[in-house]
């Protein structure tokens, strides 16, 4: 790490007050006391839309996100998107001293968010049994590999082995290839989603459901997965179906595949629905797929696909995609080119939703990132600032809010607390 | 279409009244207006936590996904699913009586959730001006696949479209095969789950940000997956970076990928942290990974991922998945086999986690699918029956609740209005 990591914010640092945050979350407090992604990022969801998120570090080591690719001048730019629009702390957790300064932040706090192993914050004495005698409304958001219980509860848990867990890859990728893993985090963004969509379920409890209560949640990295992936359970248990992997087909729609055009651009293509399928076999100048008794429906469809697919290909192969594209307006026929970053960049679409936004950076002055989603129309959310500096906030929370005096400010900092 | 769908619910109907449910949104009212996954799957989200949702089909044809597989005897499965735990009417919104009597039940609803074609709910006068005229309150959750603004807005957008235009499967999959779609509605379940998250935020805004109102929110099925491909626009906008596909590794962490076992599993391995990689070489016996030159560190090891990968692939190789689960075991190293539905039923960690449910099912008894996710402590969420018959409430709802008579409610039959 870079010793300058762990340098005091410059004074252009682009923080705001709570009070200036705009969004249907303002006003929510929100303690970050997790690390990585699901947390995190769980956190940031809540961030993007007003919450006030104080995220805790450990003092001179910092998240371990602030040292992972992609990487430039030291700085992790993956931490500037995680870390964006939350005020910065450092807090030894394991010290006593440590743990006092966190209940007084609890006291005061809606939802803590942790993705510690479990039984961690346990041994630290910061239980649920403990912060709820501290604050009876506080929503305890914990998120770990696999759950709080079960025999596999201990063990730590990555992004990987929850996807490979969850079943999904097993019907992922090709069939004489392995199963085949996302290229982003997938178990970690979907459980920081189902993260932050649990703790609003619980505060709406608390406030409106009459229970004036929060309670402790339990996310997992695998069960948000396994929940989105359909029918898999109850196809297997009324049907015996195992779902196979088959590349880019699906066993239920067809046609449905990514086709490669002449300049060697893929296009996605799902027309199982029999209009669809009509509107592209004329748009194609190919009116014969539509009388052809093995293409008469999708389940025949999904028979043939085979035959199919090869007319369609067929056709791609002869042509650019700007060619494609054109007809395929006209048409009113729905199929998407694969996008590179490059193309988002400069896609109109893109630019008209404001999907990309630049932000004050502390380090780099300005750098683009993805928005804020979703789009609300009566209090949008939106990027304040990106990842800042370990500790950034120290001061004004510890001195400013606390209340600690100047004197116990610079004795925590020496003795490693904060 | 089966003419049996369009039977009355049977005597044995697994229906409860709003009173009986359970979960944090137990009193919160949301009317699931949407059609195949998006709209309804966040419906399901909150219905699965106790909110009272109310989902409204066509008559006579229902939803899509009534029809889509898995089919057993004439019967979706996929539909028991998503249909779960909801309250079912028929209403035509395209005729006027209809548009009357979505605009009583709006009266009451503090959600409404929408997934058509943008400019569809204008058309048949329910548009978000029209129904915060009726309801303040109402909160408004517009899901389309390029969102309601931009050029592509009127576009009719599947999931698999939305997919490749987010930019994921563009680093997803095998460099020499084709970018990898998800087996699974990824672009979809992951807009559900963001929708319903949103949802909540514009209900706190509501009731504790003192608003009073709800608001229209506008939600893609690209946005949310290119809002949690985490450092995809700022890597490229700071270091150009292109992410490319390279099957199971990713640029950023060494070792990550899957590995075959001798009797034949796929194990995937993220082993990107110093510890973590240590513990897996020790556990390996193979000492001299650690004191390599080329693996000292992630960064080496990403350089060096061909030989490193060549060294698991071979210990992998040699030995049976149960061996290798004992050795990883004992030496904490963790691995996660890739999972199919038939691992799954047999897994003692589900079991424990109670992954699996067995439900009320009108049609087949007992059906099995997943549990809710997460697991709520004090006030969890529950499925309480399967997705029922087409209009299995319309009498409940049309007689019991919007106060109609037997004669009107014949006749609203008879017309196609219900």
């Amino acid at each position: 790490m870079s010793p300058d990591l762990l340098a005091p914010p410059s004074q252009t640092s682009a923080g705001a007050a709570p009070a200036d945050f705009k969004g249907p979350l303002r006003g929510l407090k929100v303690i970050d006391a997790g690390t990585m992604i699901a947390g995190p990022l769980a956190a940031t969801h809540l961030a993007d839309f007003g919450a006030d998120v104080i995220k805790i570090e450990l003092p001179n080591v910092g998240d371990s996100m602030r040292h992972w690719a992609p990487i430039k001048d030291d700085r992790s730019l993956w931490w500037k998107v995680i870390g964006r629009n939350k005020r910065l702390i450092t807090l030894t957790l394991s010290k006593p001293r440590g743990q006092e300064l966190f209940k007084q932040l609890v006291r005061e706090a809606d939802i803590v968010i942790e993705n510690y192993r479990p039984g961690t914050f346990e041994r630290w004495g910061l239980g649920y049994d403990v912060l709820s005698r501290i604050n009876p409304r506080l929503v305890f958001v914990r998120v770990s590999g696999f759950g709080q219980t079960g025999p596999y509860a201990k063990r730590g848990g990555y992004g990987t082995i929850a996807e490979a867990f969850s079943g999904i890859p097993s019907f992922t990728g090709f069939p004489d290839r392995p199963p085949t893993l996302p290229g982003f985090p997938m178990a970690d963004s979907v459980a920081a989603t189902f993260s932050a969509m649990a703790a609003m379920f619980a505060v709406y409890n608390r406030d409106q459901g009459g229970s004036g209560r929060g309670q402790e949640i339990d996310v997992s990295l695998y069960e948000p997965l396994f929940r989105l992936a359909e029918a898999q359970v109850i196809g297997f248990d009324q049907l015996g179906i195992v779902k196979e992997r088959q590349g880019n087909r699906l066993a239920e729609d067809s046609p449905r595949n990514t086709y490669l055009t002449k300049d060697g651009r893929w296009v996605g293509i799902s027309a199982s629905s029999q209009k669809t399928f009509e509107r592209l076999a004329l748009a194609m100048e190919k009116p014969k797929l539509i009388t052809d008794p093995r293409f008469r429906d999708n389940a025949s469809r999904c028979t043939y696909a085979d035959p199919l697919d090869a007319e369609i290909s067929a056709w791609f192969a002869e042509r650019d995609f700007s060619e494609i594209a054109a007809i395929f307006e006209r048409a009113d026929v729905v199929a998407g080119p694969v996008l590179d970053i490059r193309d988002i960049f400069s896609d109109p679409h893109y630019a008209a939703r404001g999907n990309i936004v630049s932000v004050p950076d502390d380090d780099f002055g300005e750098v683009r990132m993805q928005n804020v989603a979703p789009r609300f129309l009566g209090t949008p959310g939106e990027v304040r600032h990106s990842g800042r500096a370990l500790g950034a906030d120290n001061r004004e929370i510890f001195i400013g809010e606390l209340g600690l005096s100047e004197a116990e400010f610079s004795s925590l900092e020496a003795e490693g607390v904060i």
